[in-house]
């Protein structure tokens, strides 16, 4: 950490500064320039905080020079990490796809979307059964009902399921439902109760990214869940809110760059969320595998204009479907492959990857 | 709701349009444009929702005329709605201060934080027991022995207090220390199920914006606690992020303006949070004061540079004080006056503004 | 266009409104709702603007159903434009990349630039001979001796030029230096007295979108060009200004995939300026091309770390290099390539996609 | 300047590092810390750039420590400077509002216009000749003619004028038609030309703040205006682009607190358009005076409804006097007051700060 001292700054202000980090137990390192005196604080800098130094007399302000987060960094684990999602290997070489409708609505509803998402190559059955609505008046989803016509479903077709948990008291609910893989929503990014109690699980978690949340707060709230014991996470981009109105949010591309080199963590990205539209998924999908996410997480309903929420942004199994060959033909054109195998039973696929292996 | 369907929409699909609007309800009322058919949908809109026609063949875009937002609406509650918190009232002719420290650190300093607020003319004290932090390595608050200190120190100076409630499981033990009021913290604006929990008590409850809400989402989140039973909510606006990066949040006083128009319930303000630093609240509080507010909710510490969490934003007890003088200065310049009454006993003040009841 | 009344809206009130429609040459259409009234303008509703109604007695507000773009707009003009840049075509189905150091240094500088950029297949050379920067202090460009030095290195290798015009007067100097491509900036992508006067010339131009500008206003400035005659106009995105720090723009792919549908001109993005560093230009320009962008805008420098601006944002001609190969299997895996044939003249190269045509 | 090096950084790769330190005339001091090696340049720090240090081997980034404004700062000019507008003194004890309509339309508008905010107190009046509009179409203001109209206008009841230049080439115009104040728009903040040119004459400028700019930005465009020789510089605050689409713009009052400490120049705001509707200005324009603004730039027509720009943000002659008397009330609270001293003549008042002084 570096504190800059304000120009008129006295001997005894600087003095009081570099007691305060030597009370912390690190050591200091004074620099005087033509307008600034800084100190330095060397040693473990996680320790300290701007906020102990900024409100000190001659202070003018204070900085970190080293990133907050440190399980979930790269710089400190260096190979990435591989996630065992329900058998399926997410963080690999391949790229997994993750589809399925907004929220579970009926049985047959279910079976026709489980169908036709392993059909056209999905891995994972994605499906609402505790939906966060902004409206108290709209669909608030089927609940535990809905988790096991989402699990008879998917388990018809040999897929793990994904799904969101908004209520920290659901969690056992959720594990005794046997949820492969645990949401946590964008509403719920901060949500640190919730955070640390699926810490405490050994369930992946996908950790959708908060709607105007930073890379350093995304990646602060998976050291959360890291710091409980669960390494298993998967950070999930959906968009984040600007200025523009012309649709939803605006797919964060680049995040998934920053990413790939902040944490060994896998990324996925949900594209129907990001724009809201249908249309917009298949040119947002393959800009996302493009630019190196290790997954998708994409709408697919049987009847979209039947959708009883987020009907417009989901797709036809048909159109998701052709949307998985292009996604293919994407993936190979930067070395990567769309893992399409049909799934023969719940056995734990084989690792794809042979060198990759899951964060301890 | 509004139809748009696009310009070579077929007479088959501007039908579908119809029945659909016919089947929830309503009756249709269409115009031919010269480049637009528009389907208009009367009688109660709120049934109806964009997502259920915009995927349809031949919509273009469909749109909401009425606002989402039924209960906390000023369009059918006209007179504003004055909230008993504690006996003390928020959102009458008097503007409230509620001040004390970030966070519940220790008895000595609560007292003192207790005793010079209540000097100063606060009505009201605050502090966290139960902090929302971004590292998980951060000190996480006193817990509930925080909210024993807490209620300790502010009874003994006549204060009601006001504390975040975070976690949902912890309701019941908010109960049995007495909280007079809740804060739901603005990481939980849009955390459902807290949201529906303090709607079943009959608790005052303070909702923080969401970093990044729209007023609109903020309203809905307010529903949602309406809906359940307690109407008794403080809304507090505490800074919006922006790409400004000079100061951490933008303390958005437009919204006061705009919320005293849209709804019936008090506003309230947190400059500390806004701009994050203790030389900005001053400035920040006058501004908020200027524009409507009904409230304020400061921090202030006995020792600032000496606070657990965010102690470069508190002000201490002096600073506080002279800021006190102002803000009333500032309220009587627009008809209103700072509630500075020395409180001598717990037992509810007398109504401030006679013709102001509480939402029902 | 629509205008909703209040609910208490008088007859009077209705009436005046429905005369100040009509005296604009417009029909009016009532709708009596339930909780409010609407009065649509059926005709040119261009002529209209909620200003002229949002200030009139028992009006709540106006919208326009309609967007404002006429001449960009694909719904009057349903093939893609086809733009000539120096006889190389833009929008067609091949991605065109242009390549080059962000600013005009020295002759060899250019030379090198050239050479290696036209070697690795850019079609299009760049390079700033008048830069806005954000400080006084700062670099401004080498100038009228600048686009000399640029025409005759990019001339050398047959590639056309593009040039930032920052200085309304400086017209007349780019066009006697035969600028092929006219680059109107971020920050003067509202500077509407240079887009008048690049709307007089036949010189295609491309357009940067503003660091915040939204979709509609991005087309409104180019519905300025196009205005003053001039339809020969590429757009850029080149990432917008959003809260997010770790990086310094965001790259908004979205806007490729609505821009695409909302406008016939080409649409081209400058993966350099989103990301502000050169580790992140791969993924960015891989994602930029997945999602349906018909060019590239990428800095090279023969040598980035001694570049006199932008410096850390620029490729190596090497690592330029090998980012076409990746590129053109990324437009192959979605039916295009990139246009990579040495350039062997001037001549402005045949048509490739038989289909298009340039907007007249 | 401070450089952070790699965690693997080689010793080869820090002395380049200082060696290129040094080729810039400055110092070099290294702090080896337990994590990472800090390299400080020691000297002035404004010849060097982050970008000249990131993209060479081993360097992780490197961060200024000094503000990159000088002539604006207050840290080398510790008095306010007071700018002379037409002989009203802004930047001093009293509060000075700025009044007329957004746009000149016709001599009988102007002269009532112009009686009116002179008899409420305004001190100077505004008016537009030519029009930034999003839309070609729309009405782009009386041109020339406008100027004469504005002026004569104002000229007969005492008052000087502000009125923005858009375009270079009408510079010479506006001195010739006597432009008192020079009115930068939000879209021209960074039109580097521009600037340029203001910067050379003597007349007082106010900058307004970009839609999205930061203040280091805002502040560094004053610098380019400065530099030039021009030091009348009034900064003007309009609001900013965020995610909220309730309201056009949300006033930035913190901006206010902020600048009056960055900088010696004056600082107004515009609440005219920060919020986009009339009712809203009355409590904007009170939050910025209770803020510590300088002035205020609003938006006046004898008959809004009628106007042909912003009708719906402008009040009517009534509405202004009566805020005035609130708003002198809000500055009597902070110990100030408004100036509504009626002009008697063109003389230039005294100065009413006896210890302020213009800079220099």
């Amino acid at each position: 950490m570096i504190i800059v001292m304000q120009p008129e700054a006295r001997e005894a202000e600087i003095a009081a500064v570099e007691a305060k980090i030597r009370s912390h137990g690190l050591e200091v390192h004074v620099s005087r320039g033509t307008e600034r005196t800084l100190i330095g604080a060397v040693g473990d800098e996680r320790r300290l905080d701007p906020e102990m130094f900024d409100p000190m007399p001659g202070v003018e302000r204070s900085m970190h020079i080293l990133k907050p987060y440190k399980l979930v960094a790269r710089e400190w684990h260096k190979a990435s990490s591989v996630v065992d999602a329900g058998g399926v290997p997410i963080g690999g070489a391949d790229v997994q796809v993750i589809a399925g409708p907004c929220s579970v609505e009926t049985v047959p509803q279910m079976d026709t979307a489980a169908a036709g998402v392993a059909a056209a190559g999905a891995r994972l059955m994605r499906g609402g059964a505790f939906k966060p609505r902004t409206s108290p008046y709209a669909f608030q989803g089927k609940g535990v009902e809905g988790l096991t016509m989402l699990k008879d479903a998917a388990k018809g077709h040999g897929l793990p399921i994904v799904t969101e948990l908004m209520d920290v008291r659901m969690l056992d609910t959720f594990l005794e439902h046997e949820v492969d893989v645990i949401q946590i929503g964008t509403r719920n990014m901060q949500n640190f109760d919730l955070l640390k109690e699926v810490g405490t699980v050994d369930v992946p978690v996908v950790l959708k990214r908060g709607m105007s949340a930073t890379i350093s707060e995304w990646l602060m709230a998976a050291e959360y869940i890291a710091a409980g014991g669960n390494h298993r996470i998967i950070l999930c981009e959906r968009g984040i809110r600007t200025y523009e109105t012309a649709y939803r949010n605006v797919l964060d591309v680049t995040a998934v760059a920053v990413l790939k080199k902040e944490t060994h963590l896998p990324v996925i990205v949900d594209p129907s969320h990001a724009g809201g539209k249908a249309w917009m998924v298949p040119a947002l999908s393959c800009a996302a595998v493009a630019a190196g996410a290790d997954g998708l997480l994409i709408e697919v309903h049987p009847c979209p204009a039947e959708a009883w929420c987020d009907a417009d942004q989901a797709l036809a199994i048909d159109e998701f479907a052709a949307l998985m060959d292009r996604l293919d033909a994407i993936a190979r054109a930067i070395g990567r492959r769309v893992d399409r195998r049909v799934a023969t039973s719940v056995t734990p696929a084989a690792p794809i990857a042979p060198d990759a292996k899951e964060a301890a």
